[in-house]
């Protein structure tokens, strides 16, 4: 069973494709789309060990398939990695008719979006997202990006993917702990956007976690479809859009004072999450929901955070990119299924909560 | 007086204003829209001594301007430039609402286009042309590039500018040689797209091409309206937009092959329009119309062409990234104010034609 949804933005729309075996199901439509035209396949070594047979259904009727191979993880997204491939394409007679294919989880599709959305000013590009989190967020709503030594995801363009392919066989394969930390991503968008994914996240917890490619479907969908849902409303990120970084105020931070080390993503935004939920609890978010709430948080098993500079998190929530010239933002849960923005929060409540929760 | 109009685009709109002393008169409108902002003006060291203080009045009420000085000429654009410029305005404070002044001529615009479009997935950016050629075609449309040593133009992004102020005055000290130059990108959108706009430069060539400022007002405003007509109908470059490529197609080749030395942009595609205009003299374009339009094009002093290998030419046309999958494309006039685009030149027509266009 194959869920099948567009999402509209200004330039068009991206057609999304969720499910078990979703790669063979769109050969056909995929095919056609690169049929005559060189494909650009933009992946890492270790997931084209794994999974890169699953490829061969979409690959098959392009004029020539060239695959780019690029570092695992965070080390593709430099700009050194991108003018390598835009030079690669060129080289390859790469045109502005050409299609690019990011295979891989969160940084390749970044990275192969941006440098899709750059060449020749910009070639369209399908997503197979082959991490939970990639699936069910950074896929979706065309942000892409490289980092640079002052900044994460300093440069980069909006430039939404043509297709998204998620195929929650490729999730099989990846860590129990990897699946945890893609799941506080989907819980971010339940609790705020979809009580009812919420409640099913909750119901089918273990044969997630487990990598039950069945169990993952509708969860996969149904966070899609909620961010789909907050993208359509707001392509360019303003406000609605920002409800999506719920959790990411102190979760970058941590992320930034840890040296990336150490933590995931997600598990980062899990303890972001957690934090925000104290904030909004002192501003009327219901305690019963808070306690269910942190209680589904802590069965995604997020390892016990490293020991960290307060000093050092409270200046990197500073320098976030989100910390506009008015200050920083925070998304707080206001009940089940609705979520708020405030620029309201004292920095001094700010280092007293923050005291508690990261005690020296 | 100046001239005010807008260009609509799917992202919102370019606000144009074109005159003599133009820089002053928004001063106010420019102010509103950097007040209390970081304001990254980009240029090189000649325009800022030539013309640095005409844009005191728009600078006023940033809360920080920054310069960024980048080299002259096409030298500005390359990836190395555009990194040191991201990690400047990042170490500088820079936000996602800060704001990108281009300051020079079409080299320092699409840099610091690019540089906009893509720091933290773009911020607003007001292009100030300085040349006669940026002002009637480059600065307007929202193209941006950089270049690598495999193709010029080859990493770029769509990224409308929010203003574009085309200040007659600046142009008073380029030579006589960029302006005969810059006129020549006017007349490739005057023959196909405005009759009354060829004959005005025809009558008034001579104080054009002397650079006096008010009568090359309306010769800016004419073209630039010309351009955004097009633009509006086709904002990614479709079959529409591609008629700007008038002249284009052996004029590329030209620069490639003469290694961009000793050849202005505009006298590169003079010449080749005045290989377009035989082969559609083949087509049906009219004598009289072709006789007038190529002694307008010889008023404008182009120098002759280096010896250039006629060979490499071919192979330059063939490589241009025009030059999409399905064969070379020519622009051909088809009568005073109607151009046509055709796949349908036999290859062995474009050598004869170079034959006797480039004698060995």
């Amino acid at each position: 069973m194959i869920e099948s949804f567009s999402l509209h933005h200004p330039d068009g729309a991206t057609e999304i494709r969720v499910g078990r075996g979703a790669l063979s199901a769109v050969a056909e439509e995929i095919g056609d789309w690169t049929a005559g035209r060189v494909l650009f396949v933009v992946s890492s070594a270790p997931i084209w060990d794994l999974h890169g047979r699953s490829l061969a259904p979409v690959e098959g009727r392009a004029a020539r398939v060239v695959r780019l191979e690029v570092p695992d993880g965070e080390a593709a997204k430099t700009l050194a990695v991108a003018e390598q491939l835009w030079q690669r394409m060129l080289e390859a007679g790469g045109k502005r008719d050409s299609r690019v294919l990011a295979f891989g989880g969160g940084s390749v599709g970044d990275l192969a979006g941006f440098v899709a959305g750059c060449f020749l000013r910009g070639v369209e590009v399908v997503q197979v997202p082959t991490t939970l989190l990639a699936q069910v967020d950074a896929s979706l709503g065309g942000k892409t990006a490289v980092d640079l030594p002052q900044a994460k995801n300093s440069v980069g363009v909006f430039h939404h993917p043509a297709w998204v392919v998620s195929d929650t066989e490729v999730l099989t394969t990846l860590s129990r702990r990897e699946r945890a930390a893609g799941l506080a991503e989907v819980v971010k968008m339940a609790l705020l956007l979809d009580p009812d994914l919420l409640h099913r996240v909750e119901d089918d917890l273990e044969a997630l976690l487990a990598g039950d490619a069945d169990a993952l479907v509708p969860v996969v969908a149904g966070a899609a479809r909620a961010k789909v849902a907050v993208v359509e409303d707001d392509p360019r990120e303003g406000d609605r859009r920002r409800l999506l970084n719920f959790g990411h105020t102190l979760g970058h931070a941590l992320e930034t004072a840890a040296g990336y080390a150490g933590l995931l993503h997600g598990e980062a935004v899990n303890h972001g999450m957690r934090f925000a939920v104290r904030l909004a609890r002192r501003r009327g978010f219901d305690a019963a929901e808070a306690e269910r709430f942190c209680a589904l948080l802590e069965r995604l098993e997020p390892p016990p955070l490293p020991t960290l500079d307060r000093a050092r998190v409270l200046a990197a929530m500073g320098r976030d990119k989100k910390a506009r010239e008015d200050g920083l933002a925070w998304v707080l849960p206001a009940r089940l299924g609705e979520g708020w923005i405030t620029s309201d929060v004292p920095g001094a409540e700010v280092e007293e909560e923050l005291a508690r929760f990261l005690p020296d």
